[in-house]
């Protein structure tokens, strides 16, 4: 497998790339807009055929790439919650499983950070990876103050999905604020203060009195998001 | 082996974490002093024992923070060029093998970008390890216009001691100004331009022509990471 974690500095996001070694087609969760060229550069260098472009969720804080790289390459475009987004060609469902030459992805519904929020899951047999979105951060988890967040699906979502998968499995989130690029669920379990609320009713309340600002591109991002980032004109 | 990447998000910087899975030992390559907290606690949270910090070179776009983490954690403190930078444990040296649990990193000593520039070198069956400091960059090198650097002397290192290295090494750098977090080998013969130059009189002359400004930090990293990042006072 080739794989490749790509961060934005200016939204903090990370973004991956993931590609079957021997047929070269690959996958790129939660691409961010203004990196598109340096997308498409890694992608014509590593001499791959991106067959598709994912979102975890609509994102709130950056402008999605979706549409630029299907207009640049041909490659499906997937994300949930077709309701609200139609402009993508296959809507995720749980449970579903995408592949990518033999790479299989298995689609996990975990709603809570919004309510279109999905986990991707790719099996392997000593280090599994999940890429998480924003449901489950290092050291921490998303927020659920809007787009439909839902503190106790959320806590559904880590509790009966997340943390029954095993203990060794690579964690890739959506974001880290600190600089830390990845971590494992034994890792999470052991010290992430979110999960350490075991209680249900305590987490909606922990995560009730948070009181954060909105992200800054909110009211550009999740309008141009349900459009899969077409730009206007 | 655990290993992780970092990232220091005002100086760009990529700090490296490896560690023995079963003895716990580990090393940590290129720590900044602003990170000290972060890294104490991924240490800790691990369960790891620091026996060694070290920088490829001395840096001048940030201050190490090599000082901090041996009066924290009683690690030793390694770096090259022991005549202008007395505060370390010990010299690396061309060639020598740093000892971490069952890791051996090996050291090579690669001048150019700074007269006190080493590689360190994982080997590994299918996947070895190269962490390249400033010497080699994803699509690029490091500079050589400052701190003794030599556009010859790095042209000799790269060609005949970088590239001399399997060809599927993973390059880890000491920084990425695009969010690209390793590469291979194979990768940056194929596409790194700074490589595709292969005249060594061509290599100086191109170098001797960028023209770039110094780096923001550099009148006060250099001399602070002469004495390992210490802090006044």
């Amino acid at each position: 497998m080739i794989f490749r974690q790509l961060f934005d500095h200016e939204s903090y996001t990370y973004t991956y790339l993931l590609a079957d070694e021997a047929t070269r087609e690959a996958i790129i969760i939660d691409p961010v807009l203004s990196q598109v060229e340096n997308n498409l550069r890694l992608i014509n260098e590593l001499t791959l055929k991106l067959i598709a472009a994912v979102d975890t969720h609509v994102h709130a804080d950056h402008i999605t790439a979706l549409d630029a790289l299907r207009n640049s390459t041909d490659c499906q475009t997937w994300l949930g919650n077709p309701g609200e987004v139609q402009c993508v060609d296959h809507a995720l469902e749980d449970q579903a499983v995408m592949h990518i030459g033999k790479l299989q992805l298995k689609v996990i519904y975990t709603p809570g950070h919004t309510d279109d929020s999905y986990c991707f899951y790719l099996q392997q047999n000593n280090a599994p990876m999940l890429f998480t979105g924003d449901t489950l951060l290092i050291r921490g988890t998303g927020r659920t103050d809007f787009q439909n967040g839902d503190a106790g699906q959320l806590f559904d979502s880590l509790h009966q999905k997340i943390l029954t998968l095993p203990k060794q499995t690579r964690v890739f989130p959506g974001h880290d604020y600190k600089g830390w690029h990845e971590s494992t669920l034994a890792e999470e379990i052991a010290h992430n203060p979110r999960l350490a609320i075991t209680a249900r009713d305590d987490f909606i309340k922990h995560m009730s009195t948070l009181d954060l600002p909105n992200p800054k591109m909110m009211d550009i991002a999740v309008p141009a998001n349900r459009t899969c980032g077409k730009q206007p004109g």
